[in-house]
């Protein structure tokens, strides 16, 4: 084991070791802005709520931003946060305390004045609740010029440093079939709202996923029911069944499309109540900070088949990119680890990037 | 209003004014013991746990039995029992403490030794809970012989002193659906619980009721989705689909047949685990003591679309049918309520039936 990974195993265990879920990112916010004062970029960091970031100088220098959330899921009892040989386990090492601690320790190492692109540290609360409430989005609002003027943004989402191009939308479909109720005896004096859903469950069951391609990237849409209720007692036909269904469409796609896309599938058959849209990420193949870090790092480029902030930088006009340490399988799981070996590999890949002058 | 009427009125309201849903029927069981005591029949009654019946003499007359279950359905926030003209309203009005009220003023008036038959008064406890802790089981058990001497049961379920003529049996199947959890933006890692019921939803929902007769009485056969459920989170493929099954089959078929029924419906899409089994009772078209009750009564004849304790008295050897007063539709609501002249017509047709000698 390096150096380098003993410290990267440390700072990810320290992190580690400060419960933050969702909505309790003060502790590791404080911790985080106490870190980051003591870098060359103290100066110029701040804390906003929850959230630290540090402001680029006003120089004509492209700045790339990295982007990691504080917060986790709820722990899943993991044991205390530990290093086993080769891996970081504990609530977050992968998704993504692994990415905060190369993301510090860039911060500690980068020299601000010997780089042709400035970074820009953010370090955010609230990613892995509900749209509305991510803590991203009051910076967007508080910082808009600052935000502006990032060329790349660079969230480090688990991808086991592979990059992941774009994001798919997602949003939730509350389906409520109605019936009318009636002894079980009797079935034929009211409505099966159960029964009901039947067609659509069907056609659920046969629809396949639609491809959607971008170059060589594919995305695929997929709609999937995830819960489902019916309220009553066993000898009465029940007059409700309630469905969530989940919508996942590629970039490219608006919200008012999908939307359509859900209620042509429902096609009447039931209620349709609309919750927590998030747009998809623009597939930003096209920037030229993208296809010099691709070039630099020769990474593995795939699309992103889930939701990330890429998408929330996307509607502000910044093109962004999802790349990180910490391997998605793990996320949000009991047990969560990350590999040293692969936040060596990001703090080297990322390091480069921003040093290296650029050889076409 | 008739002196009769008024005393039929009171008699239920006293019923009512004493609380005995399922399992708490201590009270009235006493309350029904006193008053039974006071009656003719007073040396020959007795108390069974929360029963109370009568034993009828050794002679050679035969025994009708008049059943009634002194528990209700929990009350549903309907006010003090009370009477409102021509309607007593309460909870169990209907369901059955008007039919309790008949019970106990024909003990009251009827003359033992001047009826061509005996009638043997059984209030039993624990009817509207499941089938095998309903109480008139431990009477079977604990007087078989007394029981074995009943040539006909008039179980006095509301009916709207219609004859309703043996009952369907029920039985619950709990189908599991089961899938495998995967993320919802990649529902092709796993399998959709949920989706995997739709054709057996659309097959439930195209089933027709299956009609049976016996003679001009038509049982319809009716196999209904009553509760459903999806434990899980919204963004996660469901590995189990729960679904509640209630069967209703007709008089005739046997438990193991109406097992298979279900299991060939299913045909191996879920897994299967029945509850609850309740037999169905048999048509006893051919009992004399019920051909000369509908002689002497000229009451409408149905068949019983729902499930009494007519079946558990088939199950003994006993014939039996379904007689009451109250109004079915009002069974089990909010406010329910019994007519004063459903209660006197009650009482007159048996009365008659017990003193009027045949004239075929």
């Amino acid at each position: 084991m390096t150096l380098l990974g003993d410290t990267l195993a440390e700072l990810t265990l320290a992190l580690l070791k400060i419960p933050s879920e969702t909505g309790s990112e003060g502790p590791i916010a404080e911790s985080v802005l106490r870190r980051m004062e003591t870098t060359t970029f103290g100066p110029r960091v701040l804390r906003h709520g929850n959230a630290v970031l540090t402001l680029p100088v006003a120089d004509h220098r492209p700045v790339v931003a990295l982007l990691g959330h504080l917060d986790t899921v709820p722990a899943r009892q993991d044991g205390p946060p530990r290093r086993e040989g080769n891996v970081i386990v504990g609530c977050g090492a992968s998704d993504m305390k692994g990415a905060l601690a190369v993301m510090l320790a860039l911060a500690e190492t980068l020299d601000p004045d010997s780089m042709w692109a400035q970074p820009m540290f953010v370090f955010y609360d609230r990613e892995e609740g509900p749209y509305v409430e991510n803590g991203l989005g009051p910076l967007l609002e508080r910082f808009p010029e600052t935000f502006a003027r990032i060329r790349l943004g660079i969230c480090m989402e688990p991808t086991s440093n592979a990059v992941e191009i774009g994001c798919l939308g997602t949003l939730h479909a509350h389906l409520t079939f109605h019936g009318q109720r009636c002894h079980s005896a009797r079935p034929w004096e009211g409505k099966n709202a159960i029964q009901e859903a039947g067609s659509l469950l069907v056609d659920l069951a046969q629809r396949q996923p639609v491809d959607v391609w971008f170059g060589d990237l594919l995305y695929r849409e997929v709609l999937s029911a995830t819960m489902a209720f019916a309220t009553g007692t066993r000898n009465v036909i029940p007059d409700v069944f309630a469905l969530n269904l989940n919508y996942r469409f590629a970039p490219g796609k608006s919200l008012e499309t999908a939307y359509q896309d859900v209620l042509d599938f429902v096609a009447g058959r039931a209620e349709v109540e609309f919750s927590d849209p998030c747009p998809s990420g623009p597939a930003c193949l096209d920037n030229p900070l993208l296809k010099r870090f691709l070039t630099l790092s020769n990474v593995i480029v795939q699309a992103k088949q889930a939701w990330t902030d890429v998408a929330r930088l996307g509607v502000h006009g910044i093109d962004a990119i999802n790349f990180g340490p910490g391997d998605g399988k793990f996320a949000h799981q009991r047990n969560e680890q990350a590999p040293v070996d692969a936040l060596e590999d990001a703090y080297h890949l990322l390091h480069r990037f921003f040093v290296e002058e650029f050889i076409a």
